[in-house]
C-alpha cells in the first residue's frame, strides 16, 4: 500500500493534538511524517505509534516532500504559509477559517459533498465545527426535503477556543475569579452569547458561519439564524436546531433517514431519556442527533444534535478529507 | 397603613427562601407572619427583619387568619392545601403549575397582565420561570407588532430545581461520578436536553409551558417552539429568542420600547460586548435583554434574555403580583 508523507502544522494546540490521535486511531497510511508548531513547541517529544518525533519549528522549507498538510493553526498562520505548501506540491487541508469561502477552494464533509474535492486546487478547507456537527444532522434531510430556513441555538465548549479555554474552566470551577484573556467573561457558572467578533448588523462572525460555509457545502442557499453561545462544557458542541422544509416532513421517515446515514446516531427514545448529550457524545467521530419532534413551523423538525467537536468538527472531518482523497485517487 | 398576615408555604425550599428575603427587601407590610414547611423543616428558626421566626409544620388549619398564603410547594401539595386556604379566606399566590391553566384562575405577571388580578376567586398562579422571563422581553413588543410565533432554546439553571440541583452542581464539578436524583444525567460539564417529564409528542411538560402559559397571559394565541436544556450553572435562566411578529419591525423601535419597559434592561452593545449572562443577572429582580437583532424570518427579531429565575422568575414575580392586589385595592 503507498504511503504518504504528512505534515500537522500547528500540531500542540487542541486541534493538533487530536489530529495526531485520529491519524494513529484511523491507521492513515503515512510515510514520513513531521510535526510543525512555532518555535515555543519546536524539540519537544511527542509519541505516535509507538515511536517519538520531535517537534520542529515551522519553516517556509517545512513542507518539501510532503503529500499532505494537516492545518491546525489560526487564519493568520495559514496564510503564512500558504504559499509554501502550494509551492511544495502538497495538498493543504486547512481547519482554520482563512480559505473557506474562496471560489476554488472546496470546503468538504465527505459524508455529504466528497465530490467537491475533484476540483480542488491544493487548498481544501475543513468547515467550522458548528457547521459540520449540524450539517451532518440536516444534510440527509436536505436531500429529500430540502432545507429553506435554520434556526440554531448553540452550546457551545469551551476546548473550542483551544488548550486556554480548557484551562480557563478548569480553575475558574474552583475560583470564578482568576482571570483568563481567552473569554470576555468569566465563563464557569455562566453562558456568554458571544463567540467570534461581532459583525456590522450585530451577528458574531462565528454566527455567520453556519449561514455562509452550510451554502456552500449544499450548493444551495440556506437561510440561517444562530446564536452562539460558549458554555461552561469541556468537549462536545450541542445545538438546539428547528429547519423548516420546501417540502411536507414525515418525522418517522426523518428518524430513518437519519439513522441510515453514515457518521449520524440517532440517540432518541423518551421512554428511556435517550438524548445527545456531551458526557455522552465526546471523544466519538460521530455526531448524535435526538430530540426528534415535529415543529410548529409548517413543514418544520426540531432536533437536538451533539457532536465531539475537536473530533468530527475538526480533527476527523480533516483526517477524513484525506482519506477521501486517497480512496477517490486523487492523492 | 394596613398590614396583612403572611404565610409562606414551602419556606424551607430555594423559591421559599428567596420569598422571605424578598418580602423582606420589599418592605411588605406584614402582620402576623407564618413560615409553613414540612414536619422536617418544623422548628427551626429563621431570621427575618431581625426577629427569628420558627417554622411550622403545615396542617389543615395553618392558614386560619391569614390575609395571603404564598405557595412555594410542588403541585402535589398545593392541590393538597387548596381547599383550606380558600375556606380560610385568604388569597392563594400558588408558584406551582397546579392551577396555572385552570379557567377561573389568573395567572399574573404584573407588568403584563396585572388587569387579571381583579377576576381573582382567591387562587392566583405565578407562572413558569420560564414563561415570566421570557414574556417580560417579548409582551411590550407583542403590544406593537402582535407576536405570530416563536421559536426559543433555554440555557437554564440547576437552581430551578430546588437545593437538590445546586448540591448536585457543587459536588459534581469536584467529582461529576458523585450520583444526584435531581436530574436524569450528570449536569457538571454537560447539558441535558430534558427538564420535566416527555409528553406524547415527544415535548417535556416544561416545553409546552410557554406556549399554553404564555398564551393564556397575553391572551392571543402564540405558537411556541420551545427547546429546554439544563446546563451546569447556578442561578438565572438564559434564553435564545427568535420571535415571529405580524407586522414589520423597527429594530431601533424594538430597542426603544424594551428601553421603556418595567422591569427590564436593555444590555445591549457589541462595542463593548454588552449583552445578558446569569453572572450579570443573577440575585437581581430585573429580566435582561440583548443581543438584539433583525431575525431572517420576515418580521422576525433575534434576542438573547436572561433573568434570575428564583426571583422574578418565582418569588419576586409572586410578592409583585401581592403588592398589586394591594395597590389595586383588591386586598
Amino acid at each position: 500500500m503507498r504511503k504518504y508523507n504528512v505534515a500537522v502544522l500547528g500540531v500542540s494546540g487542541a486541534v493538533g493534538r487530536m489530529m495526531l490521535r485520529v491519524l494513529e486511531e484511523r491507521e492513515f497510511p503515512i510515510g514520513t511524517f513531521k510535526l510543525l508548531a512555532s518555535s515555543r513547541s519546536a524539540g519537544k517529544g511527542v509519541m505516535f505509534r509507538g515511536e517519538e518525533y520531535y517537534i520542529e519549528e515551522t519553516t517556509r522549507d517545512s513542507f518539501r516532500g510532503m503529500d499532505i498538510v494537516l492545518g491546525a493553526v489560526e487564519s493568520d498562520i495559514a496564510r503564512v504559509y500558504k504559499e509554501d505548501i502550494v509551492k511544495s506540491g502538497a495538498i493543504f487541508i486547512d481547519n482554520s477559517s482563512a480559505f473557506r469561502l474562496e471560489k476554488d477552494v472546496p470546503l468538504v464533509v465527505p459524508q455529504i459533498n466528497g465530490d467537491d474535492l475533484c476540483t480542488h486546487t491544493q487548498i481544501i478547507a475543513n468547515p467550522n465545527c458548528v457547521t459540520i456537527i449540524a450539517l451532518m444532522a440536516v444534510a440527509p434531510l436536505h436531500k429529500e426535503y430540502t432545507i429553506k430556513r435554520m434556526i440554531v441555538s448553540t452550546y457551545q465548549a469551551v476546548s473550542g477556543a483551544g488548550n486556554e479555554g480548557i484551562e480557563a474552566l478548569r480553575e475558574q470551577v474552583i475560583d470564578p475569579t482568576i482571570y483568563s484573556p481567552i473569554f470576555p467573561y468569566p465563563i464557569a457558572y455562566n453562558v456568554i452569547p458571544q463567540i467570534g467578533s461581532f459583525t456590522e448588523d450585530h451577528q458574531t462572525s462565528e454566527e455567520i458561519k453556519l449561514q455562509r460555509e452550510g451554502s456552500k457545502i449544499l450548493h444551495a442557499p440556506i437561510e440561517v439564524d444562530c446564536t452562539c453561545v460558549r458554555i461552561p462544557v469541556y468537549t462536545s458542541h450541542s445545538m438546539s436546531i428547528v429547519v423548516e422544509f420546501e417540502k411536507q416532513v414525515d418525522i418517522e421517515y426523518v428518524r430513518e433517514i437519519l439513522t441510515k446515514s453514515e457518521g449520524v446516531v440517532v440517540w432518541d427514545d423518551v421512554e428511556s431519556n435517550k438524548y445527545p448529550m456531551p458526557i455522552l457524545t465526546s471523544d466519538q467521530d460521530k455526531v448524535y442527533v435526538g430530540r426528534i419532534r415535529k415543529s410548529r413551523i409548517e413543514n418544520g423538525v426540531s432536533l437536538f444534535v451533539c457532536g465531539d467537536q475537536l473530533r468530527k468538527g475538526a480533527a476527523t472531518n480533516a483526517v477524513e478529507i484525506a482519506e477521501e482523497l486517497v480512496n477517490r485517487g486523487i492523492l
